[in-house]
């Protein structure tokens, strides 16, 4: 491969290096993942995380296998392994899905680390367009740099919005258990510079209430055929309360992430993780309720972002997202 | 005054030992609140916390600054003081404004130690008839033994419920930033052999769709005139939530909570706390939004329980507050 770098990952022409996006913002460690035996475990404990990069981490990680002399047996081995290493974002499946039987796995894994960063340009392109000025927004989890290899998802179309003048500030859910959007994307947003505010997850309804949040934008790990999405726990939540005082809620998501497999949100896998996510050392013994993501009927959507166009709900109703992906 | 204890506070006949309830539930840990200088700073550092608990262990502390021998003029200094400590929760200001002038302040310290114990029998003989058979409840921050010196306001009448057989289960909240759910209401919880499962604040809308919640009940730190009422950050979203649902929705207070001063919630102060409680260590320097209550209007209420009798919507819209508390 040749080198490439994102804000998460990197390649030297060697080794596949991928930021310990569990120790930010405090320390920056980059660690490697050019072995697959190493990868899985990086992306099961969320070290390598946000749907379009564990698809793109883990097909590069794949990559350096191969070009490590795996052979055709050990590299569909890891293949599987990689490709389950989490259920709910489909990215992951779609990217080791290709990486089947690839011909050149290298260029293949460039190739998927290429077109994610024009995927994130083509959902900024679409979405940017949708936000008024002087907006504040509310997103939720990390959709971002961290989250892709490019400029992010609904991150993505946020930050473009912002370079055109017309984002005034954005409020961050904290984004319990594991606090994505305090850790990762107010470390992200004061990098860029744009102005940002850290609210619990709890606060987001008397911002929208208030009218201090115009717009909510978030992105997902798989959408259905009928524009049902999954996204991380909370945003269910949040899309209830932005219908309930009118504020557009977007989901921005790129192709690779939708899953015509899915007819419905119902049949989107939700991954249940640890209890000690919630309960730290502060609930010791407690039993919980851990789901990592949950799912937002297209209802609640008032326009789903793609690489591909946007669809209001209206054009999901009608069956919209399957003629979009064809 | 005559040897007391609670749940949260004790008076041994010479000194009034306050439970810090930010070391638990990892220490149990009783400090001294004989002196009201000592009091403020507990008070204002959530060390004694919750509406009624805060106004019972105001008017002790200052009834053992008397005891003790403070000229009226100290005695009225710590009055103030402590009647300022924290803005939003009524009952600090109703029990020193009771406590101002007091022939006997140690008696009438006493009778409302006694008092609030009685109070939340009372919300319990009339909140628990409203919850059926077999319901999963759900609640947020901590109204229970902690929160008042007796059976609690809200957890008082699930505590009852499920003392009748009809509570299966209680779902908490966390309740960030703070985590008074995960911290004192599982701790309470598991003292009293209640099942319960902690939850972050993000993942209630998702037991609320599932049918896996069938009521909530909360605590109120402040009730206006109309039925709007302030309660910890993150009930104003739960109730819009609840409604969206189809799920009854219950704050539970005793009369010295409602303050009829208040004509609606827009009069309610509601406490913005440091930025520190929410940012802590892993996102230095954020801005943060950190109100410590929101204000939840009464149109998403189904019944208000109060030690008095309980209100359902329609009757808060006629003015039936007014009328219960004269």
């Amino acid at each position: 491969m040749k080198p490439f770098e994102s804000l998460g990952l990197r390649y030297d022409g060697k080794t596949l290096w991928a930021l310990d996006q569990t120790r930010l913002p405090r320390d920056e460690v980059w660690v490697d993942g050019s072995d697959p035996v190493h990868m899985v475990p990086l992306i099961r404990r969320l070290a390598v995380r946000g749907a379009p990069l564990i698809g793109v981490a883990a097909a590069a990680s794949l990559a350096c296998h191969a070009e490590r002399g795996a052979t055709p047996r050990q590299y569909e081995t890891a293949r599987l392994a990689l490709r389950a290493a989490r259920p709910t974002a489909v990215n992951l499946a779609w990217a080791l899905d290709r990486m089947q039987d690839a011909k050149d796995p290298v260029a293949l894994a460039e190739a998927i680390f290429d077109e994610d960063i024009a995927l994130c340009e083509r959902m900024a392109d679409y979405g940017a367009p949708l936000i008024g000025e002087g907006e504040a927004v509310l997103t939720h989890c990390n959709t971002g740099g961290l989250a892709t290899a490019g400029a992010g998802t609904a991150l993505g179309v946020i930050r473009r919005a912002w370079e055109q003048g017309k984002v005034r500030e954005v409020f961050v859910d904290e984004t319990r258990p594991l606090l994505q959007g305090a850790r990762l994307t107010a470390w992200e947003l004061k990098k860029l510079g744009i102005p940002c505010t850290l609210i619990t997850d709890s606060m987001a309804a008397i911002l929208l209430r208030d009218g201090r949040v115009q717009r909510v934008l978030v992105g997902a790990d798989r959408v259905a055929a009928n524009g049902d999405f999954a996204n991380k726990v909370g945003t269910y939540g949040l899309a209830v309360l932005a219908a309930h005082h009118g504020a557009p809620f977007h989901p921005v998501a790129p192709y690779s992430t939708v899953d015509l497999a899915c007819a419905t949100g119902a049949d989107i896998p939700i991954e249940q993780r640890d209890a000690e996510e919630v309960r730290r050392d502060w609930s010791p013994e407690v039993p919980v309720f851990n789901p990592a993501f949950d799912v937002t009927p297209a209802p609640l959507v008032t326009s789903l972002i793609t690489d591909r166009g946007v669809l209001d709900r209206a054009a999901l109703k009608a069956g919209g997202l399957s003629k979009l992906m064809r």
